[in-house]
């Protein structure tokens, strides 16, 4: 039995519902509140900025247009700018699994302006006048044209943070090369030796990859700012103002500081997620090579005695509740885990975009939900990474060094002087008798041994 | 600045750090939480128990080997009890995204646990004496023990709800397959007219593949009842006591009312995750059949005049922010999205299950959080669906009828009397024409009008 | 210009059309020859003799029936039965992406046994009497009933040989377990030094799970031997002869060997391919065990100098065109390639598996076809590297000893004895000292140099 | 036995073998196909020329360095010039699943061009003087740089044929876009009705979003263009001449006509597979698009009479074994299993590329394999569904005309006049009573039947 003074009435075509008096939000959150019940997560607070920008930007060109009145477009831009500004995100409180499209989201955004507004206006929450959740706030839109565009721009939101952590994870492995530019090494191709590198190569390598990537992601930006904003229901526009979607691309530009422009076709960029599913692909490309990096990482401070040992990982935690004194590469393991949870993240919003119908993709939230997580957690755990695992690992230049001498790839120096062939008998000898094959080199009168040394080490340098 | 009458100081092998006062948690928790700020997320609320299960089910085993004295054990015993009854469970504080292995939750317990027992013996949190988070409380356990076992028994916990869920939709369907078993209604295939079926034949299949493959979700229970518990660090038992292993599972079998017991192999259950890979594979088959009756449901009720609207599900709050009067299939939409997420987290876990390497899986923590948030969002996703979509739809048994005698399918009826290809110019003139097959076969003098009638009704029984 | 010698003229309801005149199929297999010019990949062989089986079966049904009358049953049968003999196979010539559901693939086998069938009994090809392929071959059936149908019987046929595959890797490993029980080395977790283990627990372990996840594939049978024939067009059995079902089912059990028999609810067993997606998610369960082992191979074997080096394959062929004798472990790389093609086909026969609507799932036939190839692809690729990677490997006793007694993970055998937190101090001194755990332990008079010694290889051993 | 006329013997670091007296290729190539005997699937075609255009350009390279002689130059030369001229591409025998990192395949190329230069030169098969394999047709080279920048050369190859497909549909749907811009009819939002579109409004927007997901995938071919052939081993350029990379890159330029050049980081393009893991991630893009444009299209040619039958399919072949005159949308159901194959390829693809370890990614012939059947077969179904299933489609625009008048939707045309509201009042009741919108308005004196009308299809038409 809910306490009576706790809650007010409301109204809408479905009939009446309690609602907490002290709510900002209306009779159709609480609805949605009551039939989504599912994860207990609201929404990503980047994307409840996101929306409240595209309800001040439509309040502006319908305002401009005439169609939004002086009275009404004063209190409604006030109650954004104050949402905007860090008050009463806790009233967006919509289950990220809920109605398809979001339309329970963007009605919850709908109530709260109109309760501000009203409030503002010496109105009462709940009642929606003189400003109407749909007639005024909603005014030219649709949940069909605000959530893909609120997704765009919430994306665009976090990409500068995620790339932010992606170059400094890159700018640590560029540092790290410098420093390391002459630590000869072996390479391991297929695991197995191979000839000389240096550390600072494959730290260099991991950077520009790094960058590549970041660059590769960065690059979708410019599809993220069209927008379908103005096609309202099925993206004909109809019930738009004149001007409106220009007015209110530009006014979004504004907001958020990206190029922001209506989309060459407004009904495909409603029906099509191609844009965010390319960034998605993106996305996980980045994730893959983190991966593949991360992997190699683990693999480099594997030991310290019964592994490869060339690096030093920084102890940030005691590594086992049973073995003392272990040091794991937690850092790099947490970044493994992430990753592949944001492999998940990727293959359910590729499968949500692929998931449209006609005029509208319904999966539309759950799809934004699984890339802001991904797009967080991934910037969170490079940043984590970079900060506890890169910057600080020490290196073991001395073994480093054995390896590459040690190396039976060592043979290939061979290949010019003496052909493939005979080359790969002294490195079978090598192999089979565990003798360097700089020994077996220097006995048969092939080269003597500081020759031998001086090509090993002209042979970690890259070539020109 | 820390406010020193806030904090303790603590120490590890790493040196000192300040913990909170009043947090139960001790130094290797709190190196975690600033090790790991990534998403923000605390245990999933069955881990926390599963994993003091483990603890007091170690306990127990220790007691009775007489490695673990009455005093101690009696203080774990209870702090562990406290717990498992609902105390404290916000002192277990990593964020899901953590050292590999779960080292820093298994370091959770052990310290909340220890500082629970110390100060029931007189002692003070931060001191860990006579109770010791290593020594005692992880005696005979590992991170690489406790983790896999604890995920495990956490899905098994899980599953009764999410089986429950499924069961309560199949038997809707069910139901609704008895209410509607004379509905005759045109078959699809190829989203293209077929013969005669009933609308109650299609939702006893629903009914009948649900349980079906709740059926074969519940057959891998067994793989999961067998428990690495014992194999402590690399499987081999180390620093356990005699008959350790059995009690331990002994004592989870009582605590959890499950049949849990060693397996056959410790070493390889420690290393392998394929329980619950094949788990998750199995999981993701439940979601596959969800997905598609999910989008069947949406399908039907598709409309209501502009698409097939054989059935129209309830209304739950409006469906649009602009179209008035629109009611949308938001329940079964709201599954969709949940069934990708999920696929999303299946995805994560497999891939995670097969990152282990020798004798540890690394991923584990995140690989369980995948599981454990899929189990539970699916759950109410399809509790949510049959309670508000499903349970209360109506059906127009009128237009069913009139799509089974209209469908171009009916020629089928008559390939037995004057073979396939006949049949099949009696369909193309109804195609062409737009005239009913029945029209063209009374026409032509093949039958009588209402034997063709009844042929489409009995074509539409399932034969024996 | 077609040479008129070399075609005949077929007609069906579309028009006619020329077909090749020596040609055992008919006209809508040539549409479909024209129609899918895709991947240039014929119908699976195994995927042929299923479907031929049932047509078969179908025949003895409908005869036994009274439906088919003696003569054409007769040269339908020995129609069928030289084709299950292996004659003219090359007529199945459907590429494997095609019409819906195998409409095409399953006309394919009409027309050729129609062909076949007339010819022996006196007619011509092309002239479809007096067998017809759709009233007579494929009397009682529908490609909706026959296709899944075929798709489980093929999977039940490569089932034996896949599961011979993993039980002869499975033994190797035994066997190796058994020659490497005593040889102790280095447990690793996190690829870091942990304590001691033996080789053949590790090799032990593998066979275990692999015998495991075999099992757990295999158990899947019971699923796959449930068929929906007889549902025929929409799983009402339409048009099928009283008693079709079962006598059909009991022929194909007689066929295969295979307890087949009617599905519970036919109609269920048509539209859902939940046990097919089953089976998939087991065949990756199986996938990603193999890839993990096949990881770990690679990684134990890694050196000669610079990796672990604690195994060496045996050498199949040179490893690089660039660097002399280098080998490599090309049959587990092979294997891990596989692998991840046959991840490939389960994701996309997991799609394909929930892409079914309504009464039908069209995307049956590469649904079939990504599972067939998974299966064969896999079973040759564990096959392969048992006998050419896996069977002869030698493996390096004195390194993984080595590993053993220098492991800094040795320090927790002295967890019992001076608890962890004391034992933590030595691991760390031998970490920054690079002395072994033994000699300052022996240092610190805690133990004698062999009690230590002996500690490590009971450590070794797997308690009880 | 082998019969001993038919084989000659050569011998490598691992010993003697047959090889068919007949055969181009060598011993290694003969090692590798006893090895390898997975799939039965020879290279692609393209990837074969991609491999013989990399040898002719580091012969050049080599050469114009004076490495290699002008002799063996010529000789190889004229090779490598009939192999692209498409003469013994059936020589290149080893299994798509083969030697980590491509060995078997780099190696069956060099032997091949070593034994038609020596034949040429008037040595002997199988007697590598005086052209070796791998002193002078590898020369400077190594798997390791050869096999990526293969794989990359065969992706630029496909990508014109790919995107040619994709244009193809793109205009097919633009001309119908422009044919049935009048033609109005209902959208669907949440596969319920909507308000008013166009049916040329949709086609349009399917030619806008396939061309530009073509747009973002011919975007990636900078990338690929970038190659890191002349790292050799391991990215440090051992063995390679002065200028080799930059003289090799543009003989390959000049051989493709692509804009072919060394990457920025040589050793970073070895290692990384990211440039092709970022066009698979563009390629599965493109899929997604493609589904569910497919998914549309078979949703509006549902029917004929239980379907929404806006459109009517060309019908290619008989649609059903059993039903008569059905004609199913059997080349969009051929698309739809194509893109889910080809999503299984890219999963398959991504994988592999995350699976790089140190200098090397051995999973890269798997990996380039995959791709190229993804785009091969993509490419040959949009084709097919284009030329078959698009082109000749027929709509009935009374249909659409009749859906668009009848929509619940049209309540939204109101909204402006008398509120959402209140026009949720009149959509409710129009639900309710079955009758049309229209008709309530008219009733309710809010409008006239005529002006109503007028503004249904003013409404269709997207506003600017």
């Amino acid at each position: 039995m809910m306490d009576d003074s706790a809650v007010r009435e409301e109204r809408d075509s479905l009939g009446t519902l309690w609602v907490p008096k002290d709510a900002w939000y209306g009779v159709q959150t609480a609805r949605a509140v009551a039939n989504f019940p599912i994860s207990g997560r609201r929404p990503d607070a980047d994307f409840i900025i996101a929306t409240v920008r595209i309800k001040l930007a439509a309040a502006i060109a319908n305002h401009a247009a005439g169609w939004l009145d002086e009275r009404p477009y004063t209190a409604i831009r006030a109650a954004c700018e104050r949402i905007l500004a860090g008050e009463h995100q806790d009233q967006f409180v919509v289950d990220r699994f809920q109605a398809g499209a979001g339309t329970s989201h963007n009605m919850n955004a709908n109530e709260v302006i109109a309760n501000l507004a009203n409030v503002s206006l010496g109105g009462r929450r709940g009642h929606y006048d003189p400003v109407n959740p749909n007639d005024h706030v909603n005014m030219g839109q649709s949940t069909n044209d605000v959530i893909p565009t609120a997704i765009r721009l919430t994306l665009l939101a976090k990409l500068p943070r995620l790339l932010a952590a992606v170059e400094g994870m890159a700018q640590a492995f560029s540092d790290l090369a410098e420093q390391e530019r002459d630590t000869v090494k072996s390479g391991r191709t297929h695991l197995q030796d191979a000839v000389p590198t240096t550390l600072g190569a494959e730290f260099g390598a991991y950077a520009w990859t790094l960058r590549r990537v970041a660059a590769m992601l960065a690059a979708q930006k410019p599809y993220l700012c069209q927008t379908g904003l103005g096609g309202s229901a099925v993206g004909t526009g109809l019930n738009t103002a004149p001007g409106y979607r220009q007015r209110a691309a530009k006014a979004l530009a504004e907001l958020t500081g990206e190029p922001i422009e209506p989309a060459g076709n407004i009904i495909a960029q409603m029906q099509s997620m191609s844009d965010i599913a390319a960034f998605s692909g993106m996305l996980r490309t980045l994730t893959i090579e983190v991966t593949r990096i991360s992997n190699d990482m683990r693999l480099l401070a594997s030991g310290p005695r019964t592994g490869l040992a060339e690096i030093t990982l920084p102890a940030v935690q005691p590594g086992s509740s049973i073995m003392p004194g272990k040091v794991n590469p937690v850092m790099f393991e947490m970044l493994n885990q992430v990753a592949y949870q944001v492999l998940g993240q990727d293959h359910a919003a590729t499968q949500m975009a692929g998931a449209g119908q006609m005029e509208l993709n319904v999966m539309m939230p759950a799809m934004g939900s699984a890339l802001f997580d991904a797009m967080d957690w991934l910037g969170n755990a490079i940043e984590a990474a970079t900060q506890k695992g890169l910057i600080g690992l020490s290196v073991d230049r001395e073994r480093c060094r054995a390896y590459a001498h040690d190396s039976v790839g060592l043979a290939t120096l061979l290949n010019r002087a003496i052909g493939y062939a005979q080359a790969a008998e002294i490195a079978k000898t090598s192999q089979q008798s565990g003798r360097p094959v700089r020994d077996i080199v220097v006995e048969k009168d092939l080269m003597r041994a500081e020759d031998f040394d001086r090509m090993v080490l002209e042979a970690a340098q890259s070539a020109p």
